[in-house]
């Protein structure tokens, strides 16, 4: 870990792959190729094949933490953001836990992220409130990146009640961004299945950088999110794409295909950058 | 697992044991009485001795995910939960993992809890929308505790906010009602420290079970909890205590001092139901 923080280093990323590309590592083994089915480290495997394919079309990874836990899969995921780190260590990664409780725990879950796995960033959730991101914000040197406005249909349930005129995604937002961020090491979630919404919280919080799910399986328009997201210098987002990278083959060239989708989706964010 | 609902086999035991209280398991190895120090397995060690001491004074068991993960002591937590289920079957276990994903992960969630560790109950955080809680909702014969009013001081950072005249809160705890319990199996995280939210929010939910942090360490009072809270036929809460009874002594005689700590709660409970 460098003594620059994370959103300069996903930034120094982005700039040397000319990538706004964030490759979510989802592994569902029923998924892979028949070469890989049944080994006792499949997932480890898979993983280090597909980033090894797309090192140089992304500017972070981003595993998923349900997809190892419910498959008791946590030395595998652990091998796969030290595989990172060793192998292309410019590259951050971001683990996706989405953890939210009061403090005393969540510094336990900051160990976790941080020790434990080592990652980069971690995402997180704020409806218990601001005191319990204290503790992974004291981490200055790695990303917090919080849920502000997701991606799928049942958001609105409740991140879009108004509250005086705001809907509560932009309070929060607004309240991350004045309350949390004095070291410069919040993020927030906002998909990209909501352009406006996107295009509205944009303005609200000066150039934080979001993750951007939504986009490929979800629904997500690639040109709206990045014309509705992108900062006055073209950066400010990074862009998540799991399936639509991974299993752009189930076959035995899905590392192929993989490098080709990452390829493909880089290059058609960049125009619209 | 039997086929009666979870809400259904803790109020059996509740009724067994007289007893509201759910026993937190959020192990803290430097807490540890020095017989177990260095122990490989002193979690699961120090977990079953708490377990045989208390389980004819608690109603459930809770551990709490954050405590086992910092660790990498998911194998100690496989361990207790199966420990629980086998030699004191009458007891349900909360994996208090404050779980909060889309659909497709929220399923890889709901299978690590209720297949992988085997729960009888889960606790969810509500953030991202109700279509993130059907995953765990189409097990019916587990708990799905979605957060609502919760124990710490910035709670009110979000949930309090005020829509159209009712709190965040609320409309949660209204929405969770309404929409998701067709088969009775949602229950609440309501915070001891608010008992006049406890109050209104017993009101909008009818018999709805609540789960009840807050109490000893964070300062909520028993009396004011349990008469705020408690249904009309003096049950409806489970109210957790971890600390207050894991390291009431952190000598050697911490099983029997957790025992005494956890008859005290039970009986001062059993004074307001």
């Amino acid at each position: 870990m460098t003594d620059a923080g994370f959103v300069a280093r996903v930034n120094a990323a982005a700039d040397r792959n000319r990538s706004l590309v964030c490759v979510g590592l989802d592994p569902e083994p029923e998924r892979f190729a028949p070469s890989l089915q049944g080994l006792p480290d499949a997932i480890f495997q898979f993983n280090r094949r597909i980033i090894d394919a797309t090192a140089d079309y992304a500017c972070c990874y981003k595993p998923q933490f349900a997809h190892y836990a419910a498959l008791g899969a946590e030395d595998q995921l652990l091998a796969t953001i030290a595989y990172i780190h060793q192998q292309h260590p410019g590259l951050p990664v971001i683990l996706d836990s989405k953890r939210g409780d009061i403090g005393n725990t969540a510094g336990k879950y900051a160990q976790e992220a941080f020790v434990r796995y080592g990652a980069d960033a971690v995402t997180v959730n704020p409806y218990m409130g601001l005191d319990t991101l204290e503790p992974y914000l004291k981490w200055t040197d790695r990303g917090v990146i919080i849920l502000c406005r997701t991606s799928n249909p049942g958001a609105r349930d409740f991140q879009d009640l108004e509250i005086g005129g705001k809907r509560l995604y932009r309070i929060v937002a607004e309240q991350v961004a004045t309350r949390c961020n004095s070291a410069g090491n919040c993020l927030l979630v906002v998909g990209a299945t909501y352009p406006g919404e996107l295009a509205e919280i944009r303005a609200a919080t000066g150039d934080m950088t979001f993750l951007v799910p939504g986009i490929g399986a979800q629904g997500g328009d690639v040109a709206a999110a990045v014309r509705a997201g992108r900062t006055a210098d073209g950066r400010g987002l990074l862009i998540n794409s799991s399936r639509g990278i991974l299993y752009a083959s189930q076959g035995e060239d899905f590392a192929d295909a993989a490098r080709a989708a990452a390829l493909t989706l880089r290059d058609e964010i960049n125009q619209y950058r």
